[in-house]
């Protein structure tokens, strides 16, 4: 198991290739789901052909299989093809394969190491490193998990080209997000960028070492690493009041958005300048064009009390400035509401 | 999630009351298995009234139940019944019990905090503490399980009484293992126990004290701790031989036997005194007097290679000395089988 995550970007990829060779492992297995295993290790066994003679393991593509029977498939084949503690599994993919691919690592034999390979901008960054990890139960979200650190993670800017553009978003939004925490010099580098600016590794290298910073100061989420929820209370309460409409919110649509709404409310409680919430509408209005998605306080009632990390009463992670989040902060109901109707009103001109 | 555990025995069990309370947890939660259920909570409850009002999760007893599908009974009792971050886990049981509940709160929400209370002698001298924890799959010994440490251990002697002798022994076993392990005075105060100073706390406390040390040192099973395998390569390979026996060995049993016969070797390799054998096969005879088990180096062949930890060749835990044990010892076959031969006849003298 490793303490410390070493990280390769794709200019690097040989020295990618002589960690690997330097770790010796017994037995290097490649975990994918059905859409990676076709379209990006193909690709992947270019890039690193010391991935040609490993032994494949492919589940089900989908959040839905991010479950305990997948993970025993996983537990399954590494048993069945002899892995031992000193081999290694490789996810690639998003962040599904990533957190139950990290979970069967972990687990298997007390913990074997992993390498995540992420193939969404999303698992890029965010998933793919930080020690999180998870499987779906019951039907709560990553209710079975562990805290566990890759031994590396390998950045591959090519693997985005197979990707529709939908799936794209979800990794901006988070881009934003961890440039909004960062610093103002970072959020406004990133509101200058381009949709394709987003397919080049310069665009979101920062990204990663910012949160990479957070998370080894808090690896646990019992402090400031609670700051990184910020647009996830009012994201996730609008993705779930939109799951069943006739075009349901992606969830880096359902961020951006729950983005716009907490700056609002960060407005209204730490008076973040109105000019910080202005440009991110822009930038949505340039990059998501077609973005729309009216609602009111009532809509989301049901769904804002959910959250887990709010213990039933309403609490946010909310920016006090650009480069200054703040965490577990206390929102009225009328808070909300004001937040909402004035959010409306700036999107609607 | 504790990093370190704190131990608390049965004449301060007011301080392990004032524990539970100053973690301020939002709920408790007590696993029992079938047996510990009927024999134990009832004392329990007497001695710490705070159990008083837990939420209760009891598991099929055996060996045999140490598997995913109760482990998900545990963590679906855990959801249904609302156990959140600051919940805790307290297993009350063998190690059967604290394997699997110490994994399951583990895994919880990414690991809550659990605590274990053995009600057996081998539980407390081993599976107790030391963060091994774990679940049998396909039919691999703990093939699924983590390191994590418990918050506390709670021991009281009191529970011994409701055992069988036989379940006694398994800890005996374990006792004089770490002594052997721990140094020439250990080791003589352990060999003039009498049964019934099994049932006393100062009788385990110091193979508790000598555990806990090798566990700090090599938390991970790398080095050191390997050396508390002593007793169990030929201990294990005895009981799968003996496995469909009219009259299998105890797991106690084997392992007395296994310490018995890996000493020999230990003698022929590391010139460890032969009269370290002799009194050891002495302590057998008054405290295990009827224990037999004649066999051959051809009857254990095809279970002794077999040890996960040996990686195909026989490597084995040995005693170079009283308190300075050796491991991935190489031991040829043809020591083996003079070993055995050798300890045949000191046994039937």
């Amino acid at each position: 198991m490793s303490l410390e995550t070493t990280f390769f970007f794709q200019d690097h990829s040989h020295d990618f290739i002589q960690f690997l060779n330097q770790k010796k492992y017994s037995k290097i297995f490649l975990l994918a789901d059905s859409h990676t295993n076709g379209f990006c290790l193909p690709l992947l066994k270019q890039l690193i052909p010391e991935f040609c003679y490993s032994c494949l393991i492919v589940i089900p593509a989908g959040e839905a299989h991010k479950n305990i029977d997948v993970c025993q498939l996983i537990w399954n084949a590494l048993l069945l093809q002899k892995a031992d503690k000193h081999s290694v599994l490789v996810n690639v993919g998003g962040g599904m394969v990533s957190d139950i691919g990290a979970f069967a690592a972990s687990t298997y034999k007390r913990g074997i190491d992993f390498v995540n390979i992420p193939t969404t901008l999303l698992a890029m960054v965010d998933a793919s490193f930080g020690g999180k990890n998870g499987i779906d139960f019951d039907d709560t979200k990553n209710a079975i998990g562990s805290f566990t650190n890759p031994s590396a993670v390998y950045f591959n800017t090519h693997f985005l080209k197979t990707l529709p553009n939908s799936v794209l978003r979800s990794g901006i939004a988070e881009i934003l997000k961890h440039s909004l925490l960062d610093s103002i010099g970072a959020l406004d580098e990133t509101l200058d960028l381009d949709i394709n600016d987003f397919f080049q590794a310069r665009s979101y290298r920062k990204s990663i070492a910012f949160k990479s910073a957070i998370v080894q100061i808090d690896p646990h989420d019992e402090g400031i690493r609670q700051s990184l929820n910020l647009g996830h209370s009012i994201g996730h309460a609008l993705e779930s009041f939109m799951l069943y409409a006739p075009k349901p919110l992606l969830h880096g649509e359902a961020v951006l958005l729950g983005l716009i709404y907490e700056l609002m409310i960060s407005h209204l409680i730490f008076q973040l300048p109105i000019e910080i919430v202005q440009k991110v509408i822009a930038f949505k209005d340039r990059i998501f064009a077609d973005l729309k998605c009216p609602f009111d306080y009532i809509d989301i009632e049901k769904f804002i009390g959910n959250d887990k990390k709010n213990r039933g009463e309403i609490r946010m992670s909310l920016l006090e400035a650009p480069g200054t989040g703040r965490w577990q902060v206390p929102v009225s109901v009328q808070q909300l509401k004001t937040a909402i109707t004035e959010t409306k009103q700036f999107l609607a001109k």
